[in-house]
């Protein structure tokens, strides 16, 4: 067993830490209290090759695994973890067309998305259904040789800003396997977008509702074979977990190192406050969550590169353990800072907002639950 | 024993919460979005008598108890969070010169505080010391029949939107015993206020630094004796800990019946997610949690009413608890929302957010623990 | 409201305290360790009143509440929880006898059982059904003038040394209506039991199996009518789960009280370990958490004194929140006990051993949270 | 990164399974109630190559890596932790020896230690100092070409029943620096052994006091340096800790199994207990603990043979964290089983009690904290 980072893998999330810290930080308060998706960063850290982790090298991609884009994540998320997340989403649709995708949809599409020219969305979720994924309601009819698309998508990263949309609609009958994935672009008729949600965190990236109103698109916009959308939109969560995991990393590592650093200079009683020996059990408490966390999260990301069996149930243990313990991490920072923690200027209070949805979403922590459990029983 | 509440105490409560409901929980959204501090509602809740609760009748209050003081602060918290934390505040001030004003302050000040004609801020914490507050460093010197106040004052809810602050400031040497309390009017000359903070929640209440660059004040401004002023403001803040607390129970009171409702209508897997053993779990344990913090607060405040001796330790520990688990409901009740917890519009990620004070300010729940344990090792 | 103590509760819970520290502390260790049933001692506190504590006065009870009942439990069990325990089964059974039998039953058990002359068990659980009580498969046939019981009932407190079986049996069709409850005395023909089980803790009260095999009793044997057997269990449990509470929060007390005695003995690091601030903010835990599980069991046993209808769910709260908090307080004082802790000498272990199964029986804390909810969810 | 056991590993790993299923559980609870340290099953697993795990193949040990003797310890630990426990104990004092002993110590004891033919104690704490071991009193004096040791070790593993004694004592002046470790056998004159400790569980090994009464050694009785010994023990604790935590981690792990067992087969409400959804959540909720802890305590392990700088703190956290983890998966596992869990027939309760004491010793928990808060804070 070898828990060593490679000479390359350090070299690759060096580079993101670097690219985080230049670009990111500096402007993460900023981008929230604005609400603004700064779409030109993103294109530069695709200059990068962060816009294809996954993607074979001939279509543009760095041809990275599971692994490094966990790295990649967590350094990214230690800026900004919307930001990071975003771009994990951008990468997770990128790698279902690198994986599923026919050649002409690799030819259309990988290489802009490795550059970030175009910017990629996940549509699963409807307003009706979020958990229960696979009683989605959105048809795809067959016309011709087309398809026409018709219902709601909701919480959808990035919607509005993006260019390309994979879109799980209903090709067949009731449940899983009457679900097929689509390749449906920004400027197609009939597609609008919901009102930017205010929300209490992500603000760094749009959430609209994407409405489909009878969208034309040709059959040949199909992502692999039909019936096979809800298969692929799971196997992309799989990955889609460590990367949103990885981000809860990233912010729980940033706010415990602000806690550090803050209970390092700031004094009460005549003694800084990393002297009391109660707050120092705090940070040796945060200090060890987040470690735990980042060796399993590594597991479940390798599990998946090795295509291990159980690699399913590590990614939603990961999921699970990971983002909750980084909101938990986050927020006992926020309280080592005291009043200042509570202020936008601190910064730590964003985190504590940007890490509660990765409870949630990407499948809630309560499915994760389901998921393991099913996978324990089922063992036994 | 009795737990029951009186008629009148049913009466008061029920008032609050008609207010609440009818004037404050409509527009707390739009307030806490636009960062706005509703002057106007305030009075309105004055003029039912919430502008003076525990002030004499005679100087226009409502000559009420600490207990009936908590009833009325959850029930308003039922609206928003931070408008009832601002009005405890302001009470708090009142109440203080009720307690400890000259008659002539009294009668100056009582009158329009309880019509809230004026409104008042509490300026203990300064920006190098919050939890160590007695060695605090603004100086109020001698000046012939004046005090000239220089030094800065931080976190101070309502600065610069209200009108009368008791400034805590050096007259003596150092430690407790050198502090005493003035009362200065906001068109003082000499004092500034800073930029209204930005902050994770509270916003429907401005939070500023105040500056006081030699601000002449006469000596009849005093607040009590000469040297008294640690000592009164420690006092206030027994009582101001049950206040934040029953601020904690009101949003988590009403988190949990958002929680309750959205589970009882949205649907998934075909049932309804209140159908679903493991969030009926939660909802009991939220509900448990709620109803345990709600007594024992209800102890702490009767137990200032009856002037008992271990009245500071039942706040504390009140305090602690109480802000503790108030947060720790409105959490899990934004997860039981699911994706739709997190956005504004559904009103809980807002409860989160103002809840997460509370565990910081009038004494963080660190500062809580150092003095239940110093009373509980006392006593041993 | 009114928290305080009337000057005869003070007395009541003094007279229980003294009798727990005189005659059941010094020798609970002993009775642990040889399993020993101290029915000399039970008998002894009989004879200060607490055989029935509220049975009535006419029939040699003392005539109190199910308020002082929770006093005289937790005083009680400072000294040992399963002694306290134990009692407070024997006293359900009389509370049962006195509420809803007839008038020969009362002469005939209720003098004998205050004074416990004869000792009492409650026999509703079976092998196959514990959570799920009303499954029981126990039989009562009726026969002529008598019934015929016939089956198992399992973890029996007390069974084999008692000598009076408050049997809840079947004698109609499934289901909750179909039970009737019986008064069976040990001596009767086709009793027998099990071996006395071997515990985690409660070792100084029996556990067995009571094996009936074609018990003939008489039909006026039953308590209260046909088919309200249930139903009386039902209400039993109510009282039964402040009382079990109440064995937690003594046997909490007691531990929190050794580890703050310890923390100011022991010295390490050249200091009272009571002088180490992670130490302190520990005891300030435990103290805050006793003190609130206190309060709110006060609230659940007036709750039941004054037959609110939210009786039943603040029981159940009570029944979850102090067991769970108090076996967590115990646990801890364990741990700042270090290895000292984990010797029996101590007495701390054997109180983690005994708190643990108050949180399974008389409705598991799973069982409480499915009451609850129910309640929660009905009332919205 | 690799996260798979070597063919070898799986082996080694399968072997002590297989050993622990078939020597140690059919027995383990028989032990535990009869206090027997059953020295024939440790001679049997020392048969296997376990006595001396780390040891030199030279000196009759296997020669592994601690990797190796945590996959070990864990698979132990399934049948019985506190067996695992001593073992690893007598593994650590070879160890010391064969790290940092002389020839002739190595060819004295190491090949007799292998085969168990005689078994070892480590004897660091003492009566008054258990966290502050630097603090040490037990003395040894330079006589001639002899050392003269006087002192009390307390909570020694095995002592009375094992042969060669690990004892730290103060050759030089205070603190750390001033002791050294000698190798004590069982039959020098003037030692002597205190009762068995009657203790919450750890029950199949025994735990005395070790009193040493001008106990003469020989000069080259000396293990390493003089002056080197706390060094010695602490350097020993580093691996020492991985092995309690591998000991935690297989008692979770059976109780895991044990829980998932009991719920597939009984039933409440016409289900079995593993088809409710809140008793699904809980096994998820262990199942991922248990997993978590794995993970983590296989990269400490490693670090440890990889002799990185960071091993200490990761060993320290590992400790924490996994024995903390462990506690309460057993622990839930015990109320999945209801009344049963209660009983000592199924084995669960048996594993609480014994993961009790892993929080508590080779370094308290506390101690972690500080441990891990030194370094945490150094480093920033």
């Amino acid at each position: 067993m070898d828990f060593s980072l490679t000479e390359e893998q350090t070299a690759i999330r060096d580079m993101a830490e670097s690219f985080a810290q230049d670009e990111i930080a500096p402007r993460a308060l900023e981008w929230d209290q604005a609400r603004h998706f700064p779409v030109d960063v993103i294109r530069n850290a695709a200059s990068l090759g962060l816009g294809g982790i996954m993607v074979a090298e001939e279509f543009g991609g760095s041809g990275l695994g599971r692994f490094e884009a966990v790295l990649i994540y967590e350094a990214l998320a230690k800026g900004c973890a919307a930001i990071s997340a975003y771009l994990s989403i951008h990468n997770m649709v990128a790698t279902m067309i690198d994986k599923h995708g026919s050649t002409a949809q690799k030819k259309t599409y990988l290489p802009r998305l490795c550059s970030a020219e175009i910017l990629a969305s996940y549509c699963l979720t409807e307003p009706s259904c979020g958990s229960d994924a696979a009683a989605l309601t959105t048809r795809a009819e067959r016309d011709g040789d087309d398809y026409v698309l018709s219902g709601q998508k909701m919480f959808i990263s990035g919607a509005g800003a993006t260019d390309l949309y994979v879109v799980m609609a209903r090709t067949g009958g009731p449940g899983a396997k009457g679900v097929s994935a689509f390749l449906v672009e920004k400027d197609a008729e009939g597609i609008t977008f919901g009102a930017n949600e205010k929300k209490m965190g992500w603000n760094a990236q749009p959430t609209r509702t994407v409405m489909l109103d009878r969208v034309r698109v040709r059959a040949d916009a199909m992502l692999g074979p039909e019936g096979a959308g809800f298969k692929l939109a799971m196997e992309a969560l799989d990955g889609g977990r460590t990367s949103i995991a990885a981000c809860s990393l990233g912010g729980a590592q940033s706010a415990l190192e602000k806690a550090v650093a803050y209970t390092g200079e700031r004094k009460a009683f005549g003694q800084k406050l990393n002297e009391f020996q109660a707050l120092q059990f705090a940070i040796a408490e945060m200090a060890t969550d987040v470690e735990v966390s980042r060796t399993f999260l590594w597991r479940a990301a390798a599990a998946l590169d090795a295509k291990l069996p159980e690699a399913t149930r590590l990614c939603a243990m990961a999921k699970k353990h990971v983002t909750d313990s980084g909101f938990e991490v986050a927020n006992r920072a926020l309280q080592l800072h005291g009043g200042y923690g509570y202020l936008a200027d601190y910064g730590v209070e964003k985190i504590v907002r940007d890490l509660r949805v990765h409870q949630i979403l990407e499948g809630t922590n309560e499915i994760m639950r389901l998921i393991i459990a099913r996978s324990v029983l089922a063992e036994a």
